[in-house]
């Protein structure tokens, strides 16, 4: 059986690549793509290198007849997103890949992202959707919450770690360093090629990165009590990628054991040999998260490294895998491409 | 049915780049994977990228049983190759991505590479491996020689219009920008990030490059006498991609008509709307090959750009879409997924 | 004795780089910055590479004070540049970076910029800036145009021969590489990185870039006839940087002698050993052009590459080569700074 | 008066580095360069970049006449040079830019190193070259020990902190971000373009960095105490930088004030405005070095950002500022070149 989805947002990174992992994907087609200030034109004037396929041409949000859509992906800016999601069919399936619905609480919400929460129904109803903790939930899910990017890298370090009690929960530090497509298609100074070639530097530091509130909300709920980590990303000249190199206080060994039991049976998780640590460029373009874990010098302090692609694992792979199981489909179909080496 | 395939050479990028694409082949599996320097360890170790296959252990050329290989791709250096394949089964199938088998004069061939061909009787049983204009002979072919990565490129542009005579044949000029990968992963000091990196220059200037022999012999016999054309590469700070700018003399209308009747029917190559010019980011990772024509506002001059991967189309992709005609698969299996961009 | 000079668009790119090669000339002062939009900020928070120095807050060009300005550098855009120069004191010296007065005729300004020029007294009056061509009217001039980098690149490969008579005026094709800050500091989302980075591509093919009516007008002149270039020209994924590759008809031994004869006694332009070609991180930052000559295989076909910085050489570094001469100091100063490599 | 120097391999990028910065010094003459593989061949061969300048011809060290030689720089390998400065006349002044003069204790030597050190008088002799907190002792040196490049930039960010005990000294991580150039201009499959380009990853993870033996030395010495870091690098694709985050705990805004009072009349440091952290393109090519202090959202946490360029400040920059203290040179002679952006 076919499925048909609608792509809301089509002209950025995220929906971009959702048509990419779509196009190879034997039981969904693409019914709809929508793009407000580019409504008429062809995907392929928008992103070229989608040239080959044949897709519906661009339209604005409120000309797409969402009757005979099965499930809609929504990846539009955070706040839009919600003024679009409270207004669309209630029977509707949406996989969100904006902020919007990622924090329960709505006092957390207007906390970190700075307005009132409007769609508030839709809120209490959305899944969290890091797929690999939520699977069952996302299974019977009407509309799932796609994670932030670097947000599911650190719990894919971290969450098992935390549930197994085998690190300590008060002096966890999160440093990442993220490729430039995490911050989308936006005409921004600093992510110019002139400006970020050949340089980097970290950004939002001191806990003040929107993703904080995830991890907050996650990491809390698995304790059972409040934990906070120190989280500082970097912007690093690179187009795709992730790279969490997290600190823990805890034996490398256990550490390691409890990954390994955590991932065994997890077909895009990868747990490395003991010792050694994955880099960005063996993930690019895939579905897969590489974690490795290192005994530091110092006993009883470990390390863990994490990488995926910001794009595919940390986003729009990520969503596909969810739509998978909402539609009944096999959770790894159309998501099992290697990555691209060099 | 599923063939069985050998790679020799398996640890360079032609070789990933096979098994890469190999891995989303419904219809074929990779039984042996030689490196002789790195014989004994697994893929996993060499390209970390494929951690998530089942591959077989790296291995010596003389430890494969070839009895039950269906086709063998060979990715050895030059030279090297026509050793090992003047000693293979008579009756196995072999796809080369070397240079050795390209040139079917064996003069030419030591006037370009310098050395004595010394498997003349699979230099002269070899078809030459440039899919779209050697299609039936490939399908019946024992041995294909794949086709430089340049030589495919500067081909796409140019045989059609040599072939139906709208263009002059004494003016062409070749300029052509090559990303780094093309090199292969040899140890050279230019190679390194640290010098190319923000930086390009030309390279085997003045029709030095071997690529050069390849033009010579397919334009020289589509146009029944001798055709030279002025050559030169450019190395780009870039991982994958070949752009050729070809100058002409000729109506640009009758180019562009010409390369479009030539290529409608092709599944890979995809000639743009006039006037308009691809990138490589349009097909990194992919088997496609974009094309444009643009008028100079020079009367009676035209410039044509091609562009293509080549790590796929201009080299492994290549060699697949070949063993699918020689091994009766359709011609586009494992071939069509979409380029990643950004 | 110190002469003071102000910038004129010391937000963009070549207003930086004019900051950063004066700090290291001994007898120029930076008396005023002015850059509109972001009047009252200090350059070190437009710019904090430049934080090291004591700089003027960058102001409104109404504000400045030019009756102690002895020198007055324009890093305006087109347009712009006209507006605000003609309102200038008539007895300033101006260094103008844009296009504005690069062409002597109203007439090919409008052509090739689309509007009337409204500053037609000072276009009358201006010098073009090609220092190594036009030192004595630019020591005596008021008013200096700074060529465009492109334009530069491919006179400097190209004038001598042409004045010489060594090659054929109809078929020269000028291949272009230019890396982004070309561009300048403009928000486009072909110039983001997560678009550029990895990918190159042609633009403004077939003639249609503007600095091709510096080269017929310039070109037009020396040969005494009208001459037309091919031009192509690519942006490659680098930051500094531009690259020509030029086609031409000519003995390759009679074309080295004429550009070793003609710049000889120049101090930025090099002429590298016969058969060699430079690249541009042989040039990256520093005010050097690096020229080779390479005989074709086809006889009577030559290649010359030619390779500067374009914000140094191209732009900048020219602006204050002029103004050196404009105020009465020797040539080099301030700019005999080493490339940075790597 | 001017000072002869030689440097000892001059064919590596710190021996490159060292020729740019000295040939903008008024004061210093290079009369000998050395490179034992490339001895006969002009440094314009081996580096095109310097072309325009006038330099000895490349030879091998024994060719040297040291009695004219004021200072020597000496750009080995490790293990080489303690071998090769052994051997130069007792009276040489010598600046060692490898790292074997770096460790005061024989056995730390050989801990790290893995050899016993063959030159102990001259490690006993030799001055640590960290030249804002050794100035005096460099001075009056013979022999002056450059420090690491990680070493250096960790040190800025948290020498002042351990003296001023502002921060707890048992849980400080150094998370550092190095560009490629750091590692020489080697032939190691993970430096080609190809491979680093577009990735990254950790490296000698778990305190195994050789540079970790400088900060174990430095920072017990500083406390009175044993003091270990937990200590990352990560290869990033760049080419020249050092980013470091350090976090420690402590009180932001004591952390900010010792810092500020510390390097308030250093020429080369600067620390930021508080809360707010530099980038790697803020000081390439420059030997400044950049810091930023911020708080984090949990109480008594901060986070301290230093950036360097790794062949300048951290490297060649460093050791002529410490030839300049030796030779009686103003210590910023040669030294203040802005940073080259973008």
């Amino acid at each position: 059986m076919t499925h048909k989805i609608a792509i809301l947002g089509a002209s950025g990174y995220t929906g971009a690549e959702l048509v990419r992992l779509i196009a190879g994907h034997p039981n969904i087609d693409i019914a709809a793509l929508s793009a407000d200030r580019k409504a008429g034109m062809e995907m392929a004037q928008v992103f070229p290198f989608l040239r080959h396929l044949s897709l519906p041409t661009l339209c604005r949000i409120d000309e797409i007849d969402f009757s005979g859509i099965d499930l809609c992906f929504c990846a539009l800016p955070h706040k839009t997103s919600q003024d679009v999601i409270s207004k669309l069919p209630e029977t509707l399936k949406i996989v969100d890949l904006s902020a919007d619905f990622r924090l329960r609480d709505p006092d957390d919400y207007e906390t970190w992202y700075g307005n009132p929460h409007t769609a508030q129904a839709q809120q209490t109803e959305a899944v969290y959707g890091l797929t690999e903790f939520y699977r069952d939930d996302i299974r019977a899910a009407r509309l799932v919450a796609g994670t932030g990017c670097n947000a599911a890298t650190g719990q894919f370090a971290l969450r098992p770690l935390i549930a197994a009690g085998v690190i300590g929960l008060d002096d966890i530090v999160i440093d990442m360093k993220c490729a430039v497509s995490g911050a989308g298609r936006s005409l921004k100074e600093n992510l110019l090629h002139a400006e970020l070639s050949e340089g980097y530097n970290a950004y939002a530091l001191g806990g003040t990165h929107r993703h904080v509130g995830e991890f907050d909300q996650e990491f809390s709920q698995i304790a059972g009590r409040p934990v906070q980590v120190q989280f500082t990303p970097h912007l690093i000249p690179a187009n795709r990628g992730i790279l969490a190199t997290v600190y823990v206080s805890g034996e490398a060994e256990k550490v390691y054991e409890t990954l390994c039991a955590a991932y065994a049976d997890e077909p895009f998780l990868c747990v490395l040999p003991f010792g050694t640590a994955p880099g960005t460029h063996d993930v690019r373009g895939s579905n897969f998260c590489h974690i490795g874990v290192v005994k530091d010098r110092i006993a009883g302090r470990s390390i863990v490294v994490a990488v995926l692609d910001n794009l595919t694992k940390g986003s729009s792979g990520q969503a596909l895998q969810n739509a998978n199981l909402m539609l009944g489909e096999k959770e790894t179909t159309g998501l099992m491409g290697a990555p691209l080496f060099p």
